[in-house]
């Protein structure tokens, strides 16, 4: 490992694993950045891999996959044997193995639960049991809590009694309940600090707490965190047993995964997930799916064309405009879409608001469609020396530029009433009517002009 | 407010502002969340967001303010007289102060901080001298540090005196430094509660600890906080004196953020950011400076049109397939760019991996191609009954598929490799060069086949 760092790390990783240098493998994986580790194993082939995670211990194996983005981790845990896999996740905290286990098939999943611990197996499937993207799904078992009966002494001798196992859990407070598990307070560890010794926990906590429902949404939990520094939020049933905590950095974290997704499904990626390192086949499949989608959708667009056929063999040069037209009315309508997007994911406006988006967006378009279209006339006459020709792409532009501004605002908050996914279907749907709308302005203006534009 | 729950919040606000009942009014503030807040804040009129603003505490207003959006917030800190705004700033913490003084024009910010006590001013220039997205422009000065003499009882005791202060304190650490202020170790709270209280945090603290350059950058500390649980990094000078602490919250928002403006940049909106309660020029600005560039592109890429006018005339039916060829390349093109994007940001492919990710795209630009290049040839063939055309546009679409896939891969690689945008500039670039192409396969394919497609 003289010059590793002039090496790919996939091509040290292959050498010590032929060369059998188990420890100098182990230490030099806990050495690379989780990026750096996920692109190793990414690069990998699939017999190296599977030799890879053979070698490693379950733990070391566990920290690896962890360094992974979700849909890589449960790749690779679905591609080893269920026991060992069992092994791995068994030391993986337990929001993050039902996260992994709930992405791999569900036979997978299935023979990977059967192979581990029966209490281990019980709860994950019982976390598994929660939709993503709920407080259930998004909760973590691993907290601290007591009767409200035990001392601060107590508190703190339990503490130094099993602090190691502690120090993995991420929680900043304790919770207080009822012999029965209902949820009764909260005490902050610093309040633990400074109180005296003898005193009960159920005097010195905070009774008055948010506590969500495990069905809660994570559009709640969102709200609920940037009102308050919460570290943690505790999540009860409906008789106010504690069921688990909910940690900020998941929701900051599910915030994220959520708004990635977005992005890639907007861009015309199914499912919103797509990395280089997945097979082939599916890669194809997710953009091949969306691609046929969208040819049906643009020959159904450009069949208005067809309609005007003699129009353009009067006037050829209305060839050149179309897919001007086409095109700018597409990045009119997207700026508008991406707009509307945010601000309904940050709260800013409600699906109800059709009117105020509509005004909004109405004044732009038309300032814009008019600039534009002015632009588009400008050099159409500078081509040409047709000023209606000009006219006739100019106006057109200026109309649907207008009209693809309004209708890319209001997309999105009309297919989230209808409870439709706005960053998949709102593009296809907008360029289909923008297309449809630009090519027929462009064609039956230019057919009542047809003959000045005598070219 | 009886009925407050069916009306909007803006107009309950309006109300209360008329009626002056100014406890009600912080009542009502206090129950709504961030973001209802933000909608009403954004749908008020001017003169009555300045009242609100005027009628609220500079400690309400801190809070108010705080549950905006970055740029709203900033829009709102610039409407109000330097004098109210400078009593708000105070009292927010201190890098959200130094973000939202970022944020105004360079004008406004000083007028505020002039009119900010000296010793706050000062500490928000020198938080404000560090550039976004570093380690100096996210860290925070609201932590605990003591010297290593102290005693955990002398700590503790501190900790009870200002407990009130320090309760805002976002920090999980205590920072123990030398007399001259350099960082030595670190202590959990939760150590200081076990430790003995006539020990010395000198000899409790972890020695062996991670701390980074002011100067460094988002992603390095992403990488960081990916790859351990800490709570809290600190931030030293190149002379390791303690300069301030990055919570892992800032970290997660910070990268949020960054992932909403690449978002936004792709879809066309300059600068990454747009609310629609930001005035109407400055949306104009932002989305027609993108526009106007990408009309002249299409203007130019639409000009390989103009050359083959003849071929256009002699089959006119080819001006229907020319806009659904360059519409599907640039949906073709824009997954690979989205996927591309994703994995820089990730750190899952380097820049200069081209040809690992040319590879990746071939195949899969080939088989997609393949696969919509059939289904436009059968399309056409079952409308006009020539195989030709079938053939020439099918053809077309197949190459110009292949071609856009493995640009929109290599495009955000490259412009990253040159230090550009990638969110901002692939869309134009890719889908100018494929216009153009793809306009010359079907027309260059078209004008040698053109006695076969007589029709």
């Amino acid at each position: 490992m003289e010059n590793s760092q002039n090496r790919n790390t996939w091509d040290v990783i292959a050498e010590l694993l032929e060369s059998g240098k188990m420890l100098k493998l182990e230490r030099y994986l806990e050495s690379l950045k989780p990026a750096e580790t996920a692109r190793a194993v990414a690069r990998l082939d699939d017999e190296k891999r599977e030799q890879l995670f053979q070698a490693l211990s379950p733990g070391e194996a566990a920290a690896v996959i962890l360094d992974l983005p979700d849909s890589q981790a449960a790749d690779v845990i679905g591609e080893l044997e269920p026991e060992s896999a069992a092994h791995i996740v068994e030391l993986m905290p337990d929001d993050e193995r039902a996260d992994v286990l709930g992405d791999v098939s569900k036979h997978t999943a299935s023979a990977i639960l059967d192979r581990m611990s029966p209490e281990e197996a019980i709860e994950a499937r019982q976390l598994m049991a929660y939709a993503d993207n709920t407080a259930g799904g998004l909760m973590t078992r691993d907290y601290l809590a007591y009767t409200g009966d035990w001392t601060v002494a107590k508190v703190i001798d339990d503490l130094r009694t099993h602090r190691e196992r502690y120090a993995e859990y991420n929680v900043q407070y304790v919770y207080v309940q009822s012999v029965d598990g209902r949820l009764l307070g909260i005490l902050q560890l610093r309040d633990l600090l400074l109180a005296p010794s003898d005193c009960r926990i159920s005097d010195l906590m905070i009774r008055d707490i948010v506590a969500v429902p495990t069905e809660d949404s994570l559009d709640n939990l969102i709200a609920i965190f940037r009102e308050q520094n919460y570290l943690g939020l505790p999540v009860v049933d409906r008789h106010g047993h504690l069921m688990g905590v909910i940690i900020r950095d998941s929701i900051l974290k599910a915030t994220g995964e959520r708004d990635q997704r977005t992005f890639l499904k907007m861009s015309g990626i199914m499912g919103g997930e797509e990395l280089r390192s997945m097979p082939l086949r599916r890669r194809i499949g997710k953009r091949l799916s969306w691609l046929s989608l969208n040819v049906f959708l643009n020959i159904i667009a450009a069949s208005v064309i067809a309609l005007y056929q003699e129009t353009i063999s009067s006037a050829v040069v209305l060839a050149v405009f179309l897919p001007i037209i086409s095109d700018m009315s597409g990045c009119s309508g997207n700026q508008a879409v991406a707009v509307s997007i945010r601000e309904l994911s940050l709260g800013l406006v409600r699906p109800f608001e059709l009117w105020r988006v509509f005004l909004k967006e109405l004044m732009l378009g038309v300032v814009n469609g008019v600039i534009l279209g002015g632009l588009l006339t400008f050099v159409a006459v500078l081509w040409k020396g047709n000023l209606y020709l000009g006219l006739v792409v100019g106006v057109a532009l200026a109309l649907n530029t207008a009209l693809s501004t309004c209708l890319g605002g209001l997309v999105p908050l009309a297919l989230r009433r209808m409870k439709m996914d706005p960053a998949l279907a709102s593009g296809p749907i907008l360029t289909t009517v923008t297309d449809m709308c630009g090519f027929f302005f462009v064609l039956s203006f230019a057919t009542v002009m047809l003959s000045r534009l005598a070219l």
